[in-house]
């Protein structure tokens, strides 16, 4: 029996984004974002919400450009200060022991203790209200060379990405139930 | 030592969403998105991309309407079946032996046997290329229960979503690694 919340903001799972950029003074700053994702194939972009009050909010638009890190649950403290602070008054890479590495394709700083990063150029903002929806268009993926999968893709284990619970806390990724595009074949035909 | 990937469509975790609507001969249909997420609070939105070729992408449009159902880990399979075919020519809930439930407060289907169902009007759309984004106001979301925690939000390990790992697989979601808006403040003063 299902019970109504109204209009809460709840998916499942959603991620830990850290979005990287420099700000006007050309310090490299994070933020936390749990609203974002993949969001198109071709061009290959990225979207990540984000309120106009943030540091990085200005700081995007006047790069046009952006990183996403990806934490993994060691860094699950240092992802949970940077969505606790703001950069206009604090330098959070140095305070939670984070290296800014410049990206190689963008003017954006990423994290260097991140498994996987991601470079975008800014290629679409959407007004949405409270927020507005940045969409990047994705120029490179680097992930560290151990996680790369001999069939491409990367190893979700080694990745070890941390999920975030709205309202409640951060999880790991636990185990397989399955390969995509394959398990779903025993629903083809007709029982 | 990172390794480049060039410009792909990586990011963890993806969710596995279950984009539920009424085609133009009032069939249920749902269909799988990896890509999608929360897009804002206020009006509070929920973003899925979909190629026009997809059925889904005139039934929504037409209605102004879909849901998102969150399927759980025993669901990994139907979710997997959603995303192979077509509700062009095959009764996906019928096949996958799913109950399509009748949103409350949109004209969209969801799948009864998810722990969470999000009813959304169509609120915007993005056209990014490959993939247009849709946006919905989100108007309810439904929950089982039991799945409810007394201080808000829901338990994550009772919600047992799966975690989509690009060209891969399908993950539950494991431990939890800290409580958010908690776990950062040790960085919060200088060492």
């Amino acid at each position: 029996m299902k019970t109504s919340l109204g209009a809460v903001t709840l998916a499942f799972p959603l991620p830990a984004f850290l979005v990287g950029s420099y700000d006007a003074n050309g310090r490299a700053n994070i933020m936390t974002a749990a609203w974002g994702g993949i969001a198109s194939s071709d061009p290959p972009c990225l979207s990540v919400s984000i309120r106009p009050s943030r540091w990085s909010y200005a700081a995007i638009l006047a790069n046009r450009a952006f990183t996403v890190s990806i934490p993994d649950s060691r860094l699950a403290a240092a992802a949970d200060y940077a969505g606790l602070v703001s950069g206009r008054d604090h330098d959070k890479f140095a305070q939670a022991g984070l290296t800014a590495v410049r990206a190689e394709k963008v003017n954006a700083p990423y994290v260097g203790e991140s498994p996987v990063a991601i470079e975008c150029e800014l290629y679409k903002t959407l007004d949405l209200g409270a927020h507005t929806l940045f969409v990047g268009r994705i120029v490179d993926v680097k992930a560290e060379e151990g996680l790369i999968k001999s069939g491409g893709g990367l190893d979700m284990a080694g990745v070890d990405p941390i999920v975030f619970n709205s309202g409640g806390d951060y999880h790991r990724v636990g185990e397989s139930v399955g390969q995509a595009f394959a398990i779903g074949k025993s629903f083809k035909s007709p029982k």
